[in-house]
């Protein structure tokens, strides 16, 4: 099976690491690397690498969901699947991408998206089948969780953001992180695909963790996702420090979905970096050809 | 699709009522219900309901994972697909079981044996795929949970036992799960299926929460199963209130699995009862149709 990838940031090169480790255990192959300034035509890139999957790592414009959206919508109107880690073409333009790929008979799938290749969206695809998701509840912005604890342990909000930075977690621009904008295109992600919300970043209420004070003894705070039928925010809460979404450090991620028929279940995962997404990426693969 | 059916209890009437609220999107009836003291032997039973899948959920004796082994491997035997949410077979016998199902060409399923049919098995099968199971950390013992909570609200040890009664939740004969046992069959069946451990629940180390005093402030204990490879344990352990194990109330489960390529990832479940134990049994029927 023929792969053509655009990108060549850290989870492509965790990508082709995985993909030569479990080499002879599946029938991929990659047939291109197209890269941000060739001169070929996108189309023009698919059909010479002859692709029968498009995987999409390009960087993303996280106001727009632009180039991805486009190179998504390029590839499945020529029947090709894709496999995407980038946030943009769920968050954007989910509804229309969906429909492209169902008329097509392709598949469009994107586990990383959210939670770095742990299982979210395959969690409600394979293993809650028949049931209804009414809402969700998590943690998914690592920035923000490394602010606050080093916040805790005294140093200040700038402080706070340059250890973030050194971690590799946040973007040159924090605003990004630190306005909840990142976590409300990850809650708009999963609200297209599981609630069928058909909504863009901009429909959910945002608040960020700017300004920040600390709470009281036995408090700590965090960036949390919410959604329900009809609402979707971003907002800073204070919780309790044994509350489980309080748990949640540095990279971790932690989303519990609420359900009619399976209650309040979800998915945790500890400390996951650029290896765990191109794992995701790989479930992708793999769930392609099954 | 016709469903034999042995047991009686809460989860066998859940499993009704979902089944019935969901008529119409699928294709399974029940042809016939065993009950304990029927003369009619299992074997004619199977043959005169001419049933497809055997749906185990008859009482447990947790010292030997009997009747359900039997029934199991009888079902099996005559080449009938097995669901069960019965953790003695999965436990005692599975290695033994999974060979039979694997000569006669049908399914053993059991998502509902740990966690009340929240994803576990699932979440590595479907979820997991090519990834290797290293180990895992769980807290699966509700009635140990609910003693600690009731102690450190100022409760007996014997008054946390009276509570984990009136919810339910314990056994008659509490020791069951106050000495690890419980914790220690479900390490056991985790271990079997996950890891290809081939034990029984007596090769698990086994400490249970009995005669415990309480930690210090900011600590609190939960009863945790812990496997590596070649290492089978179920012990109490003193951990941080804000340590992710220590959220775990009640009869909310959480399990941690470590793996090669994804890290560390698990599913968590909140509050679950014995709708969400048929729903398991529900995934399982879902399954061996899809």
């Amino acid at each position: 099976v023929k792969i053509a990838l655009i990108g060549s940031g850290n989870v492509a090169r965790a990508l082709a690491r995985l993909l030569d480790h479990k080499r002879g255990e599946h029938p991929f192959g990659i047939a291109g690397i197209r890269r941000r300034n060739d001169s070929e035509s996108l189309e023009e890139f698919l059909r010479r690498t002859n692709a029968e999957v498009l995987v999409e790592l390009s960087t993303l414009n996280p106001q727009t969901g632009e180039p991805a959206a486009t190179h998504v919508r390029t590839a499945l109107g020529l029947g090709i699947h894709v496999v995407t880690a980038n946030k943009g073409p769920i968050a954007f333009a989910y509804h229309e991408l969906a429909a492209i790929a169902r008329e097509r008979g392709v598949r469009l799938l994107h586990e990383s998206v959210v939670m770095d290749g742990a299982p979210v969206f395959n969690f409600v695809r394979n293993n809650l089948r028949g049931v209804r998701i009414l809402g969700f509840t998590g943690v998914l912005n690592s920035t923000t969780n490394v602010v606050i604890e080093a916040m805790e342990q005294g140093a200040s909000f700038e402080e706070g953001i340059a250890r973030a930075r050194e971690l590799g977690i946040a973007e040159a621009n924090a605003d990004y992180d630190i306005r909840g904008w990142d976590a409300a295109v990850k809650t708009a992600a999963l609200a297209n695909v599981l609630m069928d919300a058909r909504i863009t970043p901009a429909d959910v209420e945002r608040e960020g963790i700017e300004g920040l004070t600390l709470p009281g003894q036995g408090k700590t705070v965090r960036l949390v996702s919410r959604a329900e039928r009809g609402r979707f925010r971003v907002r800073r809460e204070v919780l309790l420090r044994t509350d489980a979404l309080a748990t949640v450090r540095g990279t971790s991620n932690l989303i519990l979905f609420h359900t009619d028929l399976m209650g309040t279940v979800g998915t945790i995962s500890i400390s996951p970096g650029v290896e765990q997404t191109a794992y995701g990426v790989y479930a992708d693969l793999l769930e392609l050809i099954r």
